[in-house]
C-alpha cells in the first residue's frame, strides 16, 4: 500500500489563494526554508497534481533560468515520476509525466493499491478536496503562512463532513512560516 | 501604553466557528491546555469581549458548576476586570464587568493610551475584525485546532488590507493544538 500526501501552504485564515487567485504571499523564502522544500523535492516520491500547478510548474522548472537559479530543486521537480490529472490538457511534455484524464479517486485508489513509490500532491487545491473527501490521503502538511488575507479560496470549502486530524510534528522557521504535520485519525 | 492582545482558536481552515455558528470542535481539553488556559486567566490582564462571549461566558463562570468543575479558572474568569462592548446590552452584572456602548475603535485607543494592565480579547470575531483593522492589535495568538471544518466563518472575512503578522513562538500540545504567536510587523 502506497502512502498519499499532500503539502500546502495556507494563510493564518486558511486560504491557498487570495481573493484575486494570487498565490505569491506564500513566497517567502529564506535559506532555511529553501533547504527544506529542496529536501522534499529529492526525497524521491510520485507527485500529483492537477492542471493548474502542472501548467505552472512544467513552465519553470525544466527552465535554463529554474536550473541556475535553483539548481537542486530543479534536478528533483524535473527527475521526479509526476502524474497530471486534468479532462482538457492533450498532453503531459515535462519530462516524465503521466496524464490521467480519467476519475482522479478511482486513479489515485488503484495507485495506492500497486506497488510503488509514497506520493505527495503538490498544491492542486481541487485535487486535495476531492481525494480528501474520499478518505484516500495519508498525512496532511500545511505550512502556515503568518498573514491575514482577508477572503480567499479554501482547499476544504464544501467538504460535506469535518475531517478530524491527528498532529505529528510542528517545524518554525525563521520566516515565520510553520509546518503542521498531520496524520488522518478517522 | 497598554499592549493589546487577542486569543482565538482556528481550524485549520481558519474558521472561528462551522456553518452552524458551532465552536465545540475548539474544545479539546487535555491536561496540559486545560494548565496552559488556566495560567492565562491567572495573567491578570484586562479582558474586552462582544455581547456573544461576553453572555457565553457570565452564564457560565459565576455558577457553582463552574466553580466545582474549574476553581482556578472560574476564580480568575470572575475577578479579572472585564470589559463588554454592546449597543445593545443594557446592564453587565457579571463580576467587574463594564460595559462600553460608545465606538469601539475610539474607546480601545483611548484604553491604551492610559495606564493599567495589559488587555486581551478573548473569542469575539467581530471585535477582533474590527480592532484588527484599525491597527491597535499589538499581539495575535491563534491555537490552530487540527479539524478541517469544510466551511464557517472567518475572523478576517472582509478585511480591507492583508495583515502581515511576525511569528514569536510556537508550541504544540498533546492533544494536538498548536499556539501560534505573533506581533505585528506591518
Amino acid at each position: 500500500m502506497r502512502k498519499l500526501g499532500i503539502f500546502l501552504s495556507l494563510s493564518l485564515d486558511g486560504y491557498y489563494c487570495d481573493r484575486n487567485g494570487d498565490m505569491s504571499w506564500a513566497h517567502r523564502e529564506d535559506p532555511e526554508f529553501k533547504a527544506f522544500v529542496t529536501g522534499n523535492a529529492a526525497s524521491g516520491g510520485e507527485l500529483l497534481m492537477g492542471r493548474v500547478t502542472y501548467e505552472l510548474m512544467a513552465s519553470y522548472w525544466p527552465t535554463p533560468f529554474a536550473m541556475e537559479r535553483e539548481p537542486e530543486t530543479a534536478e528533483g521537480m524535473n527527475s521526479l515520476p509526476k502524474v497530471v490529472f486534468s479532462r482538457t490538457l492533450k498532453a503531459a511534455g515535462w519530462s516524465n509525466s503521466r496524464l490521467v484524464s480519467g476519475s482522479l479517486v478511482e486513479e489515485v485508489r488503484s495507485m495506492k493499491a500497486g506497488e510503488g513509490r509514497d506520493m505527495v500532491v503538490l498544491g492542486s487545491a481541487s485535487i486535495v478536496r476531492q481525494l480528501a473527501e474520499a478518505g484516500l490521503v495519508d498525512d496532511y502538511q500545511f505550512v502556515v503562512v503568518p498573514i491575514a488575507l482577508g477572503g480567499g479560496r479554501s482547499v476544504f470549502e464544501g467538504l460535506s463532513r469535518q475531517l478530524h486530524l491527528k498532529l505529528t510534528g510542528t517545524r518554525a522557521f525563521r520566516n515565520g512560516n510553520v509546518l503542521l504535520s498531520h496524520i488522518t485519525s478517522d
